[in-house]
């Protein structure tokens, strides 16, 4: 099966990354855009062909291992 | 509206942090897990009330400043 993540900053947790995009975009002539925010996404495949046991052991992944739950969110789609 | 930007490595392109992530989970006591590809995930908000127009105006961003794309592949969903 397949795990798609996507780990994104809290709210109120500043993003230095996002704001040189929103920077860089503003200076390409790109206007309107605003509250640019990057995250990370990871895609694997894992075995097994029950799809909650491989959403949890994915949940179990990103508390242990792929997001810093203290500044980061995480959302997980198993297919 | 909100613009929500996926962008992963090609199909054959190398993927070191993918590798290194994988090692980790192995490593950890997560078995069966193959194929992690690390990607980058970006949101923004831009101005205006056509999805049409904001989705054309996201992937020119993409292929301007946001994505390789000689090893990059980006996918984009305005809501």
């Amino acid at each position: 099966m397949k795990a798609r993540i996507t780990i994104t900053l809290k709210n109120g947790v500043l993003d230095p990354q996002g704001k040189a995009i929103e920077g860089a975009l503003s200076s390409l002539g790109f206007p309107g855009v605003s509250n640019v925010r990057q995250g990370k996404y990871i895609e694997l495949d894992i075995e097994g062909g029950d799809a909650q046991a491989a959403e949890a052991a994915v949940n179990d992944m990103c508390d242990k291992l792929l997001a810093n739950t203290v500044i980061e969110n995480y959302s997980v789609k198993v297919s």
